[in-house]
């Protein structure tokens, strides 16, 4: 099979339409060959478990899936029963993006709440956790918070240790949807450990489809007592890959040494470089009526352009609207955006709005 | 990342137990670099369609998945109402590997047969085909077979014809697992088409994975009007990959060109290598006490093993029970099973069962 | 087996408090002895059919089911492909009240949308009508509206139609919830088919229980375009009672003449009563700070009390905090609740509210 | 609404074509009138765990519900986390007559054995009591029975008590489906306990509707520990009434006195007739060409009849056919069958094989 495309063209799409970093490529070059076992007791599943250990501390334990929908769904499923519901924000990808899989695949309902920025607060779970014991009410049980948002935003450490404090008081378990972890971890400079496990959260979806892998995320289970059953809830969802050691390898080579932060801190780098040059232009006079509508904290920008555009822009590089009625658009940064992506984004962004 | 496990070992357990072929690692480099649109719109998925027409013909359409289990629940559910049943051998890997996953995830009831070799017949599939319009009834509305079977043994094209006109002259469709229908292919010597679509399967699930694939599938829709909605199913159901272009590319290396047959052919040879060497054995005296319980049409060998003998061959081998309560074996040969290793289980086969 | 119970004590907690009306017994018992088919081949269940026909011309077909829970979901599902979404209100009964069987059993995903008065417009369903066509969200096929609504509140014959016509234009269809749907015919003054098949409505639930039936809920399929599957999916949906007859008897003894109407013009009476007493207390000074917060429109009255009166006005009626946050109850009139019943109930909120 | 069917005419279809006994008729009325709390919390639902404790002991709780589908399937669902399987008859009404709902609905597993009697064994039980901890299958954790059984067969206390045993030492439960359960009571001339609670089976499903009632039965869950959640699991299953206090008092009127045996034992003791009748017929050459292929132990007689001859019967009487293929059929008994009933099918039966 020969390239097809052309390896030279990249945008601000989504940092899902970048490829494999090289060295997870390596890493499943370097697990290939010869006889593994299949479904996950191959030496290298094994050793993703210490490198997980290795960032979460003892008595921790990760299943590798396929994709963040699998991680999310089939997570969220195993810490609830039957009867179970999910308090999230409006604005979750578990809520908005993933086709109702929550609901028709792991049984759940969700409970949404409107935000500003894409962050619940103890009190926004207030409005939608209460109805325990009645039978005619879902039963919030889960509170499910995305770290970073999918608004780009960031929840500090003690946001998210008042979100898990407030959850546990009212029965109840905190789930992080990570897929761009990485990012809120660079973001945060602090340990993975910090703002999960000890921050209270009981179950991770860990991504690592988003930051340089081809495919692969880990549900983690950080709080054995939150999580029943996943060994059975990955094989009948249909997230067990036969051939594991390939999933297993991509992650470890994310988290085994530094490049799960290098790839995220270079995202965000060029994200905030794509955010102070606008404002630089803006300034200048260079670029004209570009608002923007969230802090960038991680590696997406969210901003409103003049009518018109976006679609000129997109002329040149990919990116998607955000809510077209308003001109909000997105803009995604990823371990592969180069700083001459961004500058020549930034240029073209400044001829569009000063013609 | 390093690799943590000796490749020069091999056994005789699984065909997924097996690396990823050379020249599919190839071609998921070769698609590498740059950006493509997530979720599908890439140029590797939409190659795959040609490369799937060119066996297949117009019409057809391919979904690319994550694993088989994915392939065949989805697939499914796209044939049948939610009313739906499914008509299939009670050695049926839908019916005994999914973890009750076409229950469970795809809604949808199994209604089994028991056969002598995995394979049905018309006749066979009478004991089931019956009730429409019975509301108490699950409705047949599927009839599902494994080509080449669980059990390594292979449906001719006039069998899988046959199938599928009784099928259809009830009103039901017909789905075909192809966890290995490249090794099918390479035993029947027929091209694809020829006993699927001409032979009138309507859907059907192309296995890469087993054949050399790091993972990946696709659900061929070659009859659309027997699937709806499989562009949804696939999503909510969590089959979706976002950088699918890695997925699509190992298909199109496997289809492309012969690699598909090459694998195939030669999983096959070394499964006929095994059986012919032990057949030679029994013969010669140089072994005793086996016993082929199935035709070796595939890359599967089934046998009776005398008392004992399958434990002390697996201190050197690897390979599953299919059914210890009567010692039966199964040996799998996979794409890079060497001549070198059937050699040495044969000889090892015969220490034991002569000692 | 003798009677337990207080028959004199009624309270205004909700509709379905009450019990049966004498001639849903008496019609019940009519339809008694003598073999019938089950599963609803008997002569009630055809007589029913006539019956709707009567109100709703011909081209419909009633499915008879126990509950209302079981009218929605099943009613519902049969409208959607697995793929589909549910636009709602978010105050929806489906939505709040249903321990989330749509979710769970239907398979759906509900689109919910604030509202001040329980009622959808166009405006409001397309907050949540878009979408079409992208796989990672769940496709609006569906708009459900309550008539009259969980608020008390109805639906015009015109905005009922701006609704059908909004929902149609868009390829979605309309479900109406009408677990009350007497009550807003006997508000309406109008024929049942003028609000709902003839306003556009394409499956409707039509609702006894609350009305003086024992139990016996229909789905109703107006436009048999809309629905697919109801005769299985009320079996496997577990709503297909086996003494069919009894169910159909007594949504006979409602339709055949007018005891529907009969019922629910003296619920709506009782609670125009209710109102039109307390608005004179509050008037005459003998009631003092109760406000209303919905039109009384049907069957309930909604209104906030002074602080503590209503766990001291529960200590001799029975009926249930709507918003406890900020004193907000609801009291719903049956269709036995008597004059004497009402005016005791104002009598002594004037007491506790101006002691 | 007037009578529509001819009361005096009785068949042996099912003991579900008959209708309502008197006593239980009057019961309802003796529930009916004022207001009662909904949803089970009223004064008949109460009564009725009472009545239910009088014959199985304290510790137990009983869950009315509307039917025999959902009894099953909720009751079951219970028993039994996400991936659970249920071993039981292929003959059992789960497994044939319920439109695939403990599948579709109750997200199990069923691991089906064939019977010659419609009765498991430990040894039948054995067939598909394997693979705990193995995630590729679906984990048996349920046995479940039908008492009687859908043959008209009977489990002795014994046999009951050492599938509970076995099931145990397993480490599975024991489910009771008593659609008939009554019948068997009488047959076995034992109380209800003696072949549960006391047999070692866990949750029962306690049948109403086939011994008399309007339609009524209750999941009733003899060991705590083998269920979780029905509270939850009824309402979101759809099987929670809110005017409950007509299903209990149904329940009531069986179970507070001896009806439930009354009936069952009229209904046996017609079953009885109508075999010894026949078998008279047959002595005496009266009748030619029937025989019997199951032992009468409850209210259902099985036979082969000679060519023609079925089809012939029924222009006089309703009944079904078991399996047309070898003219078996099904005769039903019920609570209000007379023994003119059962004399003058035997006479036509006379008639038609002696002519």
């Amino acid at each position: 099979m020969t390239t097809l495309h052309d390896p030279a063209i990249r945008g601000f799409a989504s940092d899902n339409y970048s490829g494999i970093h090289p060295e997870i490529l390596a890493a499943i070059a370097a697990a290939n060959d010869g006889h593994q076992i299949a479904y996950g007791e191959d030496q290298y599943s094994e050793r993703l478990q210490e490198v997980f250990r290795g960032h979460l501390g003892d008595g921790i334990q990760a299943f590798p899936v396929f994709n963040g929908t699998g991680a999310n769904v089939v997570g969220l499923q195993s810490m609830l029963p039957r009867w179970g519901a999910v308090i999230t924000a409006s604005t979750a990808h578990i809520n908005v993006d993933e086709g109702g899989a929550p609901e028709r695949i792991g049984g759940m309902k969700l409970l949404t709440v409107p935000t500003d920025d894409g962050k619940l607060t103890p009190e926004l779970v207030d409005r939608e956790a209460w109805g325990w014991g009645d039978e005619h009410r879902a039963q919030p049980l889960v509170v499910s918070i995305t770290q970073s948002t999918e608004l780009g935003t960031l929840y500090s450490v003690d946001e998210i240790r008042a979100l898990a404090d407030h959850a546990h008081g009212h029965g109840m378990h905190l789930h992080m949807d990570g897929a761009r972890i990485s990012n809120a971890a660079a973001a945060l400079d602090a340990p993975l450990r910090a703002f999960t496990r000890d921050a209270g959260v009981d179950v991770l979806s860990f991504g690592g489809t988003k930051n340089g892998a081809m495919l692969g995320e880990a549900i983690v289970v950080l709080n054995p007592e939150a999580s029943a059953g996943l060994i059975y809830g990955r094989k009948y969802n249909m997230q067990l890959s036969s051939k594991m050691r390939f999933v297993s390898a991509q992650l470890i080579a994310l988290l085994e040494g530094d490049l799960w932060l290098r790839n995220a801190r270079h995202s965000n780098a060029m994200a905030a470089r794509l955010r102070a040059g606008i404002e630089a232009g803006l300034d200048a006079g260079s670029i004209r009526g570009v608002e923007f509508t969230q802090e960038t904290q991680s590696n997406g920008v969210f901003a409103t352009l003049p009518d018109g555009v976006a679609d000129r822009l997109r002329e040149s590089f990919r990116f998607y609207d955000w809510d077209a009625a308003r001109n909000e658009v997105r803009w995604m940064c990823s371990f592969d955006t180069q700083e001459s992506d961004v500058d020549a984004f930034i240029a073209e962004l400044g001829r569009l709005t000063t013609a």
